[in-house]
């Protein structure tokens, strides 16, 4: 099924979905174009989508790593094969190196709607995050405001304990779910705040924080604001996030992106470049003045010692084959399963599950736990059957947690449950 | 013509070179194996490895970039698709990339003969460069000694100019070729060094520095020594590169490596990890007891956020491929290649050549200048004819460069020369 040559295929009108059910026509992929349709009413077919990612498995680890389409596979060989084929140092290969960078922040820019050169390529989110906590200027009584503590990802929780020996760090009292009251936030920020960080969605509760209004408080207060979106972005449906008014970013291409391991994207706002100091310098990122150093412009400035082209590739094209199916319509399928998956096993006895009950609060991750089995023990029985979910922690507790995507069906999740009851 | 499935085919003893010459068989390649040779007897015939790189062009820039096996690209490839096949984040992934791990690490300690816990995987030669600047312990009145200033390629310069503002930075003076006095390094080092900078092989004139001759020295003074061997790793023969007594390396996997870009190896000697604090930190580097975070061992602790595992796949199937034909071969065959070049040119009026004339103290590359033809010009009509050579710097001269590897040919150099007599 390849979407980039038939982009009108994917629409359909909501009014006519009894038709597109009884419709077999192979042109059609079992659905029914219409010419006008806004975005919130576009309805895909996902069920084809399964032979777009070479898995035979029920994955459903995406938050963890995700899947990468088969045609993002085939343009990273065909990268390769071109990069050499016309000489990877040559005049031609500047020219072709140039669009891929191009084509890459556009996409990219397309995905979280920012400036492309706002956007810095990275091997990780960890990259991201570390190029802040690095960068930014402290003195002895500042302090930085986080989350949670050991409730956080390490990745977003271990560079700024890091801190804590030369500053204050500040950390916001959680719910059962990880969030916090505004409240909190206002006692805890002050004049000498450098940085308030965040997750944008929590990895084991799956609880979204409202990084918008945050966002608000934080810029009446003029006071800098980094989130880590590696469990949203890709799966948030249209998401604005620079309006969340957010000075850095930090995401991979591996999770919701459906890119390749090793690809990250570091967001900086283009006014707020100047609150960091680059950790890394090269060739790329720094010229030279008599005996000095001048740094170069957003993205150069954070951006040297990088080279991945082929995970440019990668990443480019997955973001665009998700891009084409579009957002809502991912968002609005995986939430669909997440829900069907809680209701579901919500019946087996002994079941808990962790993580807001409003669907608007959270992305497609599901945690529970299944009283007296052990999460290690679910988790290898289940790939016995050929399903893969996840062991996580949501602070002391060991927890499962199953993160479907775009290429998951309702049929994958009953069976899903289905083995779940059987234990 | 696969080296992995039928390596006795690659040796053949110097007295059977008639022979072989007149040999036909076909299973023999063209040549004919004997059962006991000596390393520096074997000799490839390079002439087959033209149909394992895929460039119809003359392409001599492989000091900037080189040209991967058709074999990694194809790895890489089928690990994308093993990779999702089997589930990226599952109990059998685990186990797949453990042993990717293993391996790689085999590979490239066998490479710089190092052991497998003192290799840091990286993206490029300038992150390890940045690993050193920004993790040694300073004080005010330390120093650190580099060579030449912006003789130097700038990511062996610019984080060490960085540096400058608060301690003192230190500078050998230079012959034509780039090399120094080990006198005048003697007089630069006192008890206040934290760190003797230098590159192995240079990037413009292809000298050789006497890297064991001033690590000897420097052990003597208990003075760290930081290598960048991105011009000699995969170039040099059989070269043991920790008896240079260094204790930091850095290399990439995309330039005599033949490996993708975006990968690279900090290499650490196991004692002198503590000298370096780690710049990132993430959830793999570390670990938290109480409030406190411990560093984890080498390599994991500078390791933080590295994730290109197909990278790690290209880069590990292409140093087996040369490690497979042999160091001392590669390097018996482009230092030929180059003297032929070299010889050749000299015979141009108006050609000036570049670098040391002994050829134990250079590595392939050939730098020269053309009496009224700017570079600029003469690598765009050489690429016009398929031949691609770059334009480079001494200081702040222009001059033109190539940098054999060993799927050239003496033919190719001959065209080469041709075409340059041409202008």
């Amino acid at each position: 099924m390849n979407f980039h040559k038939e982009p009108d295929l994917l629409y359909f009108d909501l009014l006519d979905l009894e038709l597109i059910l009884n419709c077999n026509h192979e042109d059609c992929h079992g659905f029914y174009p219409t010419e006008t349709v806004f975005e919130t009413d576009i309805i895909m077919n996902f069920e084809n989508l399964e032979e777009d990612f070479p898995i035979d498995k029920i994955y459903l680890n995406n938050a963890s790593v995700s899947i990468m389409p088969s045609s993002s596979i085939n343009n990273m060989k065909d990268f390769l094969l071109t990069y050499d084929k016309i000489g990877p140092d040559s005049t031609e290969s500047e020219q072709f190196i140039k669009e891929l960078w191009i084509k890459t922040r556009k996409t990219i820019s397309e995905l979280i709607k920012c400036k492309s050169d706002e956007i810095v390529l990275t091997q990780s989110t960890t990259d991201g995050i570390n190029i802040v906590a690095n960068g930014l200027k402290f003195e002895t009584d500042s302090n930085v405001v986080i989350r949670g503590k050991n409730h956080e990802h390490h990745a977003n929780y271990f560079p700024w304990l890091r801190l804590a020996k030369k500053i204050d760090l500040r950390n916001l009292q959680i719910d059962q779910n990880g969030s916090f009251s505004i409240t909190n936030l206002h006692k805890l920020v002050n004049e000498k705040t450098k940085l308030v960080a965040l997750s944008h969605g929590l990895y084991n509760t799956g609880q979204i924080l409202p990084v918008g209004e945050i966002g608000e408080f934080l810029k009446t207060k003029n006071i800098p604001y980094f989130l880590d979106t590696a469990q949203t972005v890709g799966c948030m449906g249209d998401f604005d996030f620079p309006k969340t008014n957010c000075d850095f970013m930090a995401f991979n291409g591996s999770k919701w992106l459906c890119g390749p391991m090793g690809t990250g994207v570091f967001y900086c706002k283009r006014n707020s470049s100047d609150l960091l100091d680059p950790i890394g310098i090269g060739g790329e990122s720094a010229i030279q003045h008599d005996d000095d150093l001048v740094f170069m412009d957003l993205p150069e400035k954070f951006q040297t010692g990088f080279r991945n082209y082929v995970g440019l590739v990668g990443m480019e094209s997955s973001i665009r084959y998700l891009l084409d199916i579009g957002l809502v319509n991912i968002r609005n399928h995986i939430i669909k399963l997440s829900n069907v998956f809680r209701d579901e096993i919500s019946k087996i006895p002994g079941v808990t599950i962790f993580g807001p009950d409003d669907e608007s609060c959270r992305t497609s991750i599901i945690s529970f736990e299944i009283k007296d089995l052990k999460p290690e023990y679910v988790v290898k029985r289940l790939e016995e059957k050929e399903i893969i979910i996840a062991k996580r922690e949501i602070l002391e507790k060991q927890v499962l947690r199953i993160s479907p995507h775009l290429f998951n069906s309702e049929l994958q999740i009953m069976k899903t449950v289905e083995e779940l009851k059987k234990l």
